[in-house]
């Protein structure tokens, strides 16, 4: 094996592919990523590997420990450690069992025993973690045999478990070898932390993107995305970003990528005064493209061999392809005042009866099959539309419904159309663990609970979205579809729109400390949303939870979800103060929490300070933040806030200040700015909660 | 192409895989299939299909038509019809969506134009069906933009619809090649029955095992089963077979193959009081060998590389391997007087977070590896049990969780731990179009209501099942688990054993007409359950029923699901009779049938006659069937009794005698018996419906 960078280290097993996710993602005068402090040796040397080619592919397996557990694997619905089951790495755009199938499968793991492994290939990988012996494995196995007593579904699952789990197999098909790439810990947090860096840091959203964002009913026309947009000024609904739906195509299935203008008659004219109320613009596509698009021509040569809806499939490993689509995308939209797009189906549909997508069974003119275009298009199709902005200085944020290994520094959130509320909570979880972002966006709700449950999470998240395509009235004046449609509101509607507020407003006041997370995602590999196991690897008892989260450094977040009046919430050792009361916990403990429908439990760790803005209704050039610092605790506390323009490339030229907030253990307070440029932020007060100082 | 046998075409492609379903299932002496008279040319030429090799597998396109229908591809639950979906062929547990997965797929389907197709292969094979056009075939089209203007997820799925549906696209992975055989039409019963000819004929059950069978509680002990057998007989409950669930092994997860004797301490005892009552029976087993099983050791050196639930996975596809395996049945079970098995667990387990089951990347010293070996394994199974009894000049019947192609003549009905009614009957009608048997087995109930509606569908199947393995009461006592467990009955159960009663008893009347379907399977390839698009091809109407299927020649059975009190019915052209009140219906038409409680709508054809047997307990061995022959609608009418030991294999060499049952149109009637040995078959007596004949 070779080290590949600090704590990084690289093994070829039999002969790898030529075209791999770090060969096209990670461009090779990329530089090493940052070192971390405390490297680690891995858990196992190179001669404890064994690997082999078959008439399938290439198998490796790798050491396992008994007890040992697994997370990652990308966007994971279903399941949290990983251990005893079997994953397979296909892009799925209905994953609706637990085989590991997802939107945006990563074949990268982080292990218990402190390392991650990342197999870099666009193979549909399987890993089989610890589900079967060797053969002669349990021959002597001294257990004693168990009789067949209860009879259940639950007793014969017990039964079934493997009585051996020795290793982790890990089959590549369609190969002769793959890279693999090693990252050391010593804790799994560092190895998160390492691939991250690996994949070139996390992204950093425009400062606007981590507004509010609201996807408009798909049958809006112009007046009517107007109309709606001035409501949400007038009824100081803070929204930052708009989203058009497919409708604003000529054609949508394939896409033309040319206005409707029988919905939107002057688009110029809806761009310019939704930008003037300070408004951000996001546009639906995907990438099949409509014999009627201006595109079609152009990329005919540039496209695989099946099509997808009519429509071309294009082949975006290709430098010239990025080129075609991406200029268009420049020349038409960019340039007029689009700030992202929303890059649908991109995913793949075997679980899907309507079965659209291209086969497994394509070739491309890159040398990408279907399969390995499966694995890619997601990312590569985010690389190609962001590649558009950055041509003009710019930083964009947008939605996706796949993605792949190395996307960790990719603008783009996932969703799905899949819409269990626990499954979203458990997504975002997992999804931090492999250099992933994830929206639960509000979108299908049972009733005004249930919405206000999910807005509860999503504010809470990298994307606070709510997307209304099926729904011409907000959620808060109805969530029955056929009601909102008929424009009947709920009786509830005072109260529900009052909770709304208040979470769209907490959102707002979030910003800056989201920001210092996403600023830290970049630098230090460290993601915004982070299991508890990743922040408390030590205490076993979070190594099981997947419904509460960090976010950044000082926030847990426990969801609830509809029907719950109050939950179960472990809290790690140390002090915790509830984000609303600031009454103090002690950690190290499970808890039952009340949760009145206004209420998501939120802790604030304790040492800690918390700066909230004054919320506003959008964040617009020249926003200038009215911070509250919150004390929490006692000791000495710092906090660093990071200042830039908020939405150019500068800021990746160093063109950014930092201003380091501390509070000594006495009280004393200091605010230091390193910069130069007018401030984004403005101290408005010091508040200190439980700091032991007396005021 | 080469003309195999009459009307079957194999085409050779690429370089194919030595180890193949028609050398593995097919046997090098077996005969030709009988030629069926009406032979069709294919609906396309050789030259029409193109064959390419890449780097994933081998891929074949076959011609289509637009409009072009598709069913088969084995045990299907979600669909029926399966133009423009993806099919993958790939053995699943858990096959809880629409992707062609399955315990039992085929990769065999019959086409609306009139032919068959199987892919000699035990790869994962995925077919296309039309879901994507070639590159640029959508360049030119000429149908009208459609503006994206109605907002649901039913328009947007319409409108996704792929624009050209041109060719089936064949994607055989991991081989550089496959044999294609083609089955002339000209209908698509044509070319199933030349696909079940093909296969070596359909099976034929013996007589006993037409009857009824019950699936005891898992907890049972020897005293229990012996007593519920015996309430049986006192309450008049026919049953023909007892089975035993997993507590009778020593060890069942894996498997010993040992009697418990802390349950069964005298299992000599038990098998013959039971088979003194008339019973026969079956046990439960899967094939992963336990180390303290006794064929542990004589197997290891015979099978694969991975171990599943801590036991060997035999090598099934070597014949020594059968020989060991299937002797070890032999001598203990089957000379003991077990009259069969129930194969669990042969299938794969890709959707189960569970994850048992040997990996795909296993290896056999047959040179099957775990991909192949997981598509061969349920029938490899099969007819290694099945060899066991032929050793011994015995027929089998029994239960299997996983087939795969040429499965026809394997004497084991498919059942699957799903449950869902609805899918249920798809599978049985399904089934019928890929040589494969299905039982909706009745098991988990909601509700009494929920037991006779699948009760009422089961009978009607080809094993008539009650699979009571989670409940020590009959599910006519109690539903309810929990409080079957505790032994409290429905208050409804009076009323509710009457109507199982009836339909017991209706079974053991049918066992006469139902030997005659299976005859007619082996001898002439003719499915016993078929989808009306297959007797009733030429009218379009029938093309997508899959809630309605022909039970032989006869009868139409229209099932009624929990919570429906009548249901709509479409009767093929020509005159029916319900079963029930003999009311006489013209069909080409449908029409609402009110059906109470104890009413499955069931329709005789007009011009048949329709022997139906006095009910007995069980079928014995010299049971005579006392038949009350009814004539429906005018006209000369046939059926043909087959006559048999019912037990032997002495029917292969022709060793049966035919009653041929004959009314003229005048309504003179003649019986006329072919041979010497005692009669099975005792006429009570005729009786006229509709037949225009004045008595």
């Amino acid at each position: 094996m070779n080290q590949f960078c600090s704590g990084v280290w690289c093994g070829g097993f039999g002969s790898p592919e030529v075209i791999t996710p770090v060969g096209v993602f990670r461009a090779a005068d990329a530089p090493d990523a940052p070192p971390l402090e405390d490297g680690a040796v891995l858990p196992f040397w190179r001669g404890d590997i064994i690997s082999r080619e078959t008439g399938r592919g290439f198998v490796v397996e790798i050491p396992m420990k008994n007890e040992e557990g697994f997370y990652g694997f990308g966007l994971q619905f279903h399941a949290f450690n990983h251990a005893g089951r079997r994953r397979f790495m296909k892009v799925n755009s209905d994953p609706v069992t637990d085989t590991g199938e997802s939107h945006a499968p990563v074949p990268f793991y982080v292990s218990t025993t402190g390392y991650g492994l990342l197999v870099d290939t666009f193979r549909y990988v399987t890993f089989y973690l610890g589900t079967n012996g060797a053969k002669g494995s349990s021959k002597n196995c001294t257990e004693p045999v168990k009789e067949h007593k209860e009879f259940s579904e639950q007793s014969l699952y017990a039964l079934k478990k493997a009585k051996n789990e020795r290793c982790v197999l890990i089959e590549i098909p369609n190969c002769e070898g793959a890279d693999i790439y090693f990252f050391e810990g010593p804790s799994m947090l560092d190895a998160v932390r390492r691939y991250n860096l690996f994949s070139g840091g996390g992204c950093l959203p425009p400062l606007w993107a981590l507004g509010n964002w609201y996807r408009m009913y798909g049958g809006s026309d112009q007046r009517q995305v107007l109309k709606l947009a001035e409501q949400f000024r007038e009824s100081k609904i803070p929204v930052d970003v708009i989203g058009l739906e497919p409708g604003w195509h000529t054609h949508s299935y394939s896409c033309t990528y040319l206005w409707n203008k029988n919905l939107y008659p002057e688009p110029e004219v809806l761009m310019e005064k939704l930008n003037k109320q300070g408004y951000h613009i996001n546009l639906w596509e995907h990438v099949f493209v409509h014999p009627l698009s201006e595109l079609y021509e152009k990329l005919e040569e540039h496209s695989g061999d099946y099509e997808v809806w009519g429509g071309l499939v294009p082949d975006l490993a290709d430098k010239k392809t990025q080129d075609i689509f991406g200029g268009y995308h420049r020349e038409r939209f960019i340039d007029k005042g689009i700030s992202g797009f929303k890059l649908d189906e991109c995913d793949n549909s075997d679980f899907n009866p309507s079965a659209w997508s291209f086969p497994d069974l394509s070739s491309f003119p890159s040398g990408l099959d279907g399969e390995q275009m499966h694995s890619a298009l997601g990312l590569l199709y985010q690389k190609t539309i962001e590649g558009a902005f950055r041509d003009r200085g710019l930083r964009t944020f947008g939605g996706v419904r796949s993605s792949w290994a190395l996307a960790a520094g990719s603008p783009f959130v996932l969703y799905s159309d899949l819409y269990d509320h626990r499954q979203f909570v458990r997504a975002l979880i997992n999804a931090g663990f492999s250099g992933l972002l994830w929206s639960p966006e509000v979108r299908s709700c049972e009733n005004s609970e249930d919405f206000i449950r999910r807005l509860q999470t999503v504010v809470f998240s990298p994307q606070s979205l709510l997307n209304c395509w099926r729904i011409p009235n907000p959620p808060w004046f109805q969530t029955d579809i056929a009601k909102n449609l008929a424009g009947e509101p709920m009786p509830e509607r005072d109260s529900i729109i009052a909770i709304t507020r208040k979470y769209l407003e907490l959102r707002m006041r979030l910003v800056p400390y989201l920001y210092s997370s996403f600023w830290r995602y970049r630098l230090e590999g460290l993601p915004p949303v982070r299991a508890l196991a990743l922040d408390y690897q030590d205490d076993e008892r979070t190594h099981a939870i997947d419904d509460q989260f960090m976010l950044g450094d000082s926030l847990l977040i426990a969801p609830v979800f509809r029907g719950e009046k109050s939950r179960s919430i472990f809290l790690p050792s140390g002090g915790w103060y509830d984000f609303w009361t600031h009454e103090r916990f002690d950690g190290g403990r499970a808890l039952v929490y009340d949760a009145p429908l206004d209420i998501i439990p939120v802790f604030v760790k304790s040492g800690v300070i918390l700066p909230l803005a004054d919320s506003t209704q959008c964040v617009e050039e020249h926003t200038l933040f009215r911070l509250t610092l919150l004390c929490f605790g006692s000791g000495e506390k710092h906090f660093t806030l990071y200042e830039d323009d908020g939405t150019s490339l500068a800021c990746e030229e160093g063109k950014y200040n930092t201003v380091v907030l501390t509070q000594d253990a006495e009280g004393g307070i200091a605010a230091v700015r390193n910069g130069m440029e007018a401030p984004r932020y403005d101290v408005k007060e010091w508040k200190y909660v439980d700091c032991g100082i007396l005021l």
